[in-house]
Parts: C-alpha cells; sequence; structure tokens
C-alpha cells in the first residue's frame, strides 16, 4: 500500500527497540515532512555519532573518543577502585548505577544474557570477561545482572565459569523496591527482604 | 552523563512522535551497536526515501515519484471519482480511509488541525483547500477530521470557510465503534448512534 | 490459610462482576473493621434492596415500587412514544440511554446476549419479548444491542426471531465514536463512518 | 435518576477498597438479579462472618474463634518464637508474610499509617504495640511496613517511639525486587542492591 521506499524504511524502523509497524509508520512521515535543515541535522548526528563513539577496550562502554585513546573515561579514571568488577547485561544499566553515585568500581558489559533454551555463551561477552580478570587485580566481582529468569540463568552461568578464579562473587541484594508493598509482593522477593533485613 | 554525539541525538530522537528521553536513549545504543553493514542500510534509505518521495500537488499525499509527474497516484488514477473530496487531517488518515476499499473520491490533506487557542487558520492548508476546490468539479466535500475537540473545531472552521462555494459538505458519521459498548458510551456518541439508526 | 468464614465470604465476593480474590478478600477485611452502625447501615440498606426493588412487568427494569404497581416508571408514563421499542441487553444500558435525554419510547431487558457457542435463546427473553409485541402496538423496534461480536449476533438472531411481525427493525447507528481518530477505527466502523456521513 | 434505594447502596458500595461509582452500581444491579437462594447465602455469610470472627487481642488479626479464646492461632502457637516481633501496617500483609512459610515470630497489626500531614498517632495503634512490648520478652522487632512514603514516615516514627525499650530494631531489607530491571530502578532501591550484595 505505500510507496517501496517508504515501506523499506518502516521495516527498518520497526526493528528499533520497543517500535511497531504503526510507530515506525508515524516514524517515516515525520522524516518525510521534516524541513530539509532540520533532516541534515538529524543525518549529520547520527553520522557524527558512529564516527565519535568508540567501544571501551576494557569494559565495552561506548564513549566519546578526543583522541586515540582506547579506554572510557570511567576505566581511565584513576580514582575508581580497580579492585571492584560490577558486571551488568547492557549499556543502559551502567548509566542507571552511576546515577545513585555509590559504586566506585569499574564494569564490564555483558552484551546480553544467555538464551534460555541453550546456555549459549557466544551471546554473552564471557571469554572476554575471563580475559579480563585474568590481567587485572580484582576482590570482588559484582554480578548486576537484572533479577528476572534470564538475567538469573546468567548470573549462575557466570559464577560457575569464574569460579576458577577463586574471586569473592557477590550479587546484588534483593527485597521490597521503594514505594513497593508486602500486599503485591512475591514470595521470593518478600522471604529475601525477611532475610535481608537490618 | 552522556557524550555530546549521544547527547545530541537523544534530543533529536525525543523530537519523533511518540518517543521520549528513555526510548530516544535505547534508540541511540541500538545505532551504536549496529553493525555497518545495516547501519548502511538504514542510513541510504533515510537517504533515499527523501530522494523518491515527492509531496503530490494537489493532494500533498507523500508518494514515490517514478518520473517527474506531480500528483499521486490516486489523483492520477482516472478510475477514482473526480466529484467526491475528502478532507483529512493528515497522512495516515488516508491510509486508513484507503483500506476499506470503499471511498472512491480524491483526498486533500489538511496537514493538521486548527489552534484552539487562536482560529490560527496557517496552521492548516485552509488557502491551498480553497484553491483545489475552485479549480475542481466537486459535488460533495467530506469532512473527514477526527472526532476530537480539535477535529471539531477544525471541521466548523472549515465548513464556514467553504460556504460560498456552494458545495454540498457532509461529515463522517458518528456512533458506536466495532466492539463498543453502550455502557460506556458517552452521551454524544449514543446520541448519534440513535439518530443514526438504520 | 483463612477462616473458614472469610474464605466462603471469599468466595461470595469473588462472584461480583469485576472481582477477583485479592478484591474480595479486601471487601471481607473492610466488613470486619466496619463499625458496627455502619455495618448495620449495609445489611438494612440490602435487605431494603430487596424489598423495595420490584422487576417491570414489561420491560425487565428494576424500579422502586411505592404501591403494589407491575410497571417501572418508564412503562407507566403517558408521556412516552408507545409506538417505539429499544432493545437493549441489560439494565445499565437504559441508564445511559435515558441520560442522553433523547429517546423517549419504551424498553425491553433482554437478560444476555445469546451464547455463541450454541443459538441458545434461552439464555435471553426472546419468548416475553415476542409476546411484548404481540401485545402492543410498536410501529419501530430500535435493537440497541452492542456492536460487539455476542452483541451482533443477538441483533441477528433478534430480527430472524421478530421477522413474523412485520415491524419495522433498526439497529443503532455506527461510526466513530466521539473522541475517535481515524487513524485508530477498524475499517468496518470508518466503513460505517462513511456511509452515515450527513 | 435511579431509585432511591439503589442510590443508597452505590453509595454504600462505592466506599468498598477499589470500588467507584459505576463498579458499585453493577454491584447493586448483580444483587438485584441474585436469585432467592443465592441472595440468602450471601447474606447469611457476611451475618455469620460478623459473629464468627474475633479480633486478637494481641496482634489485632482477624481469626474464627471456635471458643471464647481471645488469642487467634498464630499467637496461640506454641512452636512460634515468641523473642520475635513482626510489626505491619494490615492483615492482608501478615498473610503474604506467612505464605513464605519462613518467618516463625508473632506479628503486631497496626492498623494503617501515621498521616503525613500531622504525626497523627492516634490513626496506628501505638499505644497498644508499646503495651504489648512491655508485657512480652521480644528480642527483635521488625518494622515490616511498606517502603512507601507513608509507610517509611510510619517505621521512623514507631522506630522513635520503641527507642526506650532498647530492644534491636531491624527493617526488611530494600533492593530488586524479582522480575525488576536495573534500567527502571529508582536510584535509593538500587543503592539499597548495592549495600546489600551478598
Amino acid at each position: 500500500m505505500y510507496p517501496k521506499s517508504i515501506q523499506k524504511l518502516i521495516e527498518l524502523f520497526s526493528k528499533f527497540p520497543t517500535v511497531g509497524p504503526r510507530t515506525a509508520t508515524r516514524f517515516v512521515f515525520y522524516l518525510i515532512k521534516l524541513n530539509q535543515e532540520k533532516f541534515d541535522e538529524l543525518l549529520n548526528s547520527v553520522t557524527a555519532l558512529r564516527k565519535a563513539i568508540k567501544i571501551c577496550s576494557f569494559c565495552f562502554n561506548p564513549f566519546e573518543a578526543l583522541d586515540d585513546k582506547d579506554l572510557c573515561p570511567i576505566c581511565e579514571d584513576s580514582s575508581r577502585d580497580k579492585t571492584l568488577l560490577c558486571i551488568i547485561e547492557k549499556e543502559i544499566d551502567l548509566i542507571s548505577i552511576e546515577k545513585t553515585k555509590r559504586y566506585k568500581g569499574l564494569y564490564f558489559i555483558l552484551g546480553g544474557t544467555i538464551s534460555l533454551k541453550k546456555a549459549d555463551s557466544k551471546k554473552i561477552r564471557i571469554e572476554e570477561l575471563k580475559q579480563r580478570i585474568e590481567n587485572s587485580n580484582f576482590q570482588e566481582i559484582i554480578i548486576a545482572t537484572n533479577p528476572t529468569t534470564e538475567g538469573e540463568a546468567t548470573a549462575l552461568f557466570i559464577k560457575r565459569e569464574l569460579k576458577p578464579f577463586n574471586i569473592k562473587i557477590t550479587r546484588l541484594g534483593r527485597g521490597l523496591p521503594v514505594g513497593g508493598e508486602l500486599e503485591y509482593a512475591d514470595e521470593d522477593t518478600l522471604t529475601s527482604a525477611f532475610e535481608g533485613r537490618k
């Protein structure tokens, strides 16, 4: 029904996270109606992004490289605690944790979770993780995958893989979140909340 | 917190319809992680879209111009009823109506609704609409703006502006939509449903 | 887990429309904690309701009978149009229609819709409906079942059953409801809106 | 619009938790249409509830008293740990905690939270709580109010009030709930999750 060039772009936008065909369609019409100046600004910003952004050679955090540095500002920062490593699923989780201003160690971005259908370790950067740990001096490794089914399976998998390193491995505390209610809490969360009381 | 090139693009994506800063952030990370081939495909498709798509000189419908035609396939189609004009707010409404396969006349895309704060006719293509009507031979003009507050105000405004042409002006029938329930219908809709019974 | 008397009442409240076990539980605790005066007020009101309310012998509308009248105020009202009958699914639909202040005829409450699994006419008051029509002088019968799948099936069933009476039968007009948008309208609704334009 | 007896009951049902006027209306029609047997069953169950249920003289938990006991089965149970007290906002929270089968101490139901507008201690059973503690031998008191603004304020208030007793006071652990995601966690929850890691 739509012209081919519109159809093609609807398809590509539909692959963006959270976007379905209807929203993708609205994006295309938005682009069509954008004036030339704003369209160019968008196009240039997208191109600039790919040029400016490097992936940190240690933690896989995307960062803006001013010169030919390989490490992101966090990994470069000499005030961060180099004995502490926090393993997270994805880039946005790093931002969430940095916002709390409480964590002062390093990060490692897994790039996903293991698939539940097959212990498919290829989907996550397990080899890179091991190699980082081997070449560092970590005293504690915090597995901060999400407490979802996939995140839990990934945490178990990592724990097993990292056992030979003989480093203290911890997991984020579970319990009631701010604003939560006992009435609606599941039994595991409530059990954790009781066990973690202080 | 984010590098400048990421921040800039979050800002631009946040202007896309339905997109807030959180989704915009996810779009940026999606772009960063896209492999080069897929990134180029997206960039090329966006550039191609702007090149391929023309705006119909009659109805303002975007279309893919194969040669240097000025009219979209609907306006070009000799089998469409040239005495019937349907005025709609935006491009997507045309698609919705075409899907019903019942309407066989022409369209005119207003490009929005009038602002309710000031009868700001500049926001919609009222002059272009009048000019189209003057140069055509319409026997019925269907104002198919949405039955929302803005759409209603726009319909009233258009009706007044088109009065001098002395052409039959109709509006879409109101009533209960498929799947609707009397219990939850507002009084105006229910009144329309009773008046439009058949 | 709960005492038996609580469990029993949770069960009974769970049969109330829209109420699940969790809400039912909250109702029970609400009753337990209610002070005696308010508890008695509630109990008396429930008992009074059953005593005060009669079901209209014509239209099945519940009403408060002051003396031993058999007809509800609407059926009694000599100013209502006795040649017009509106068939509705349930009591609340009557209230919705009365609120519009536009309909001046009589009602007949079906008491539900036919089951889609089997044309189970026993669930609705089809025999009572036929008998009412036989003994009245209706000139138009408006089938105002909901435009849902069940409501539509019921309307078709009624139409067939009432055919022998040779009375004009109408259905509520369909179209876009107040506040609706073409973009999100289904094809049937949009087709109806075009056909019902005026 | 509705008869008085219906109107009155809509009003009373609207005071039920989670119930608004529309749902209350549906409840009334449900009651009207209930057959006599089922109506009597409901009425008898409600009356029976008030007769059967006593409020535990220690913890304020409602229970079904078979003889003239004053204590609920939990307070009576000699296997429960009498040195541990868990303070909760309301009855349903007790059920949630009991379902985990991990907590083996006693409870005290506050009956609400303090008002945030005025440290209105009258709304909660603070005097009864103090009196219970005075006459018992608790070694730990777990304040298990919800981690909502009201629950937090109530916890702080109770902590202050119980200070003179010189008993260990704990709070439920906070953190990410089962199924939660770092990306959507607020900063306090995430900070707690890091602090409570193990």
